[in-house]
């Protein structure tokens, strides 16, 4: 059993290496080279060298197909904030979550990425699709933070103050030359917002 | 010309009183009785007794029947902080928005809530909806709080707050009595929140 279920993953790794990011690249040349409305699976298909079957595999629809990057950063986010050292404060998890998002952030996603913003903001059904996915983000880190101790409210800010982290230090790299890693934009990003919120925060305290 | 367009405005009045409203409930009652992907625009407009070309006057597709409350409660956050003291703080303003959302959370909307939430989180493509209104109402509060003199961080930083705090808000709200103010709820919620904020900002604050 547990032989034919590896024979069975050589096979398709076989006949679809990288399935998952060739019809990425062939979505995003398409939708730029033709528009994402005039754009279909089968052509995506078509162009990855694939079946529109195989596409469905990957992808449950068309829109699905620009967000791949949403489901790793949840991971990614997600494992930094359980694994980050025993007795880490908030904002040690925070960081390490940010730092974590490192990975995902490469030139060749720079590139893509410059494209998809263009494509998200052209699109409102697309766009609907990209908050729904970092809705899912914010959940997936808020129930982290709540693993590590963290009581519902916190967890719930945290996750705010990383998802909007994120997209000031998304926003500022993409702006960036080409080959600078992401992470001290995102270590900038939180603690210039931890700054703002310290408006927000000390006069209450000052009162108390 | 103006008096032509105050008899049309009349006419209008007359044929189709709280159109906006009369549709919204026969929305929410068939999506109720008959689920929400099986109800058609014509059922609704038909319930309102309207026709099809008066529903779409008011709403550009079936899903945005679910969420006029969202664009009633973008303006009153906006006005809010637009009119909030000179010299008011961020705090302040956004103390100013989530009071001024009390207009909009009556115990007739707060019936419909409860409805409104179970549809939303019964069906994805609602859901995509429901935070493109939320990240609309976001970025209006941001405006308003730029003209107010907030930097673009603080600005956005502040427009996620009040959004979170309203969801805290309205989460204890509806699970509250049927009667009770939502103010008061709001004001709890924001700072609830300043207080796990202090959190992510004192530590640095006081290591600076």
């Amino acid at each position: 059993m547990r032989s034919d279920r590896v024979a069975y993953d050589v096979t398709v790794a076989r006949w679809e290496p990288n399935a998952r990011e060739r019809l990425e690249s062939a979505a995003l040349d398409l939708f730029v080279e033709n528009g994402y409305e005039e754009t279909t699976v089968a052509q995506i298909a078509d162009r990855a060298g694939m079946n529109r079957a195989t596409f469905f595999r990957h992808f449950a629809d068309k829109r699905e197909v620009l967000f791949g990057g949403e489901d790793v950063l949840a991971g990614l986010f997600a494992d930094a904030i359980k694994s980050a050292p025993l007795g880490a404060t908030l904002t040690e998890c925070l960081q390490a979550a940010l730092a974590a998002a490192e990975a995902a952030m490469t030139p060749q996603q720079r590139a893509k990425a410059a494209q998809r913003v263009l494509l998200v903001a052209a699109n409102s059904e697309v766009q609907e699709r990209g908050l729904l996915k970092h809705a899912r983000i914010a959940r997936s880190i808020s129930a982290a933070l709540r693993e590590r101790g963290q009581d519902e409210l916190a967890a719930r800010l945290g996750a705010e103050l990383t998802m909007l982290a994120f997209r000031v230090a998304f926003e500022r790299w993409m702006k960036a030359t080409d080959d600078e890693p992401f992470s001290p934009f995102a270590t900038a990003a939180l603690s210039d917002l931890q700054a703002r919120a310290a408006e927000l925060v000390l006069p209450s305290r000052l009162s108390a």
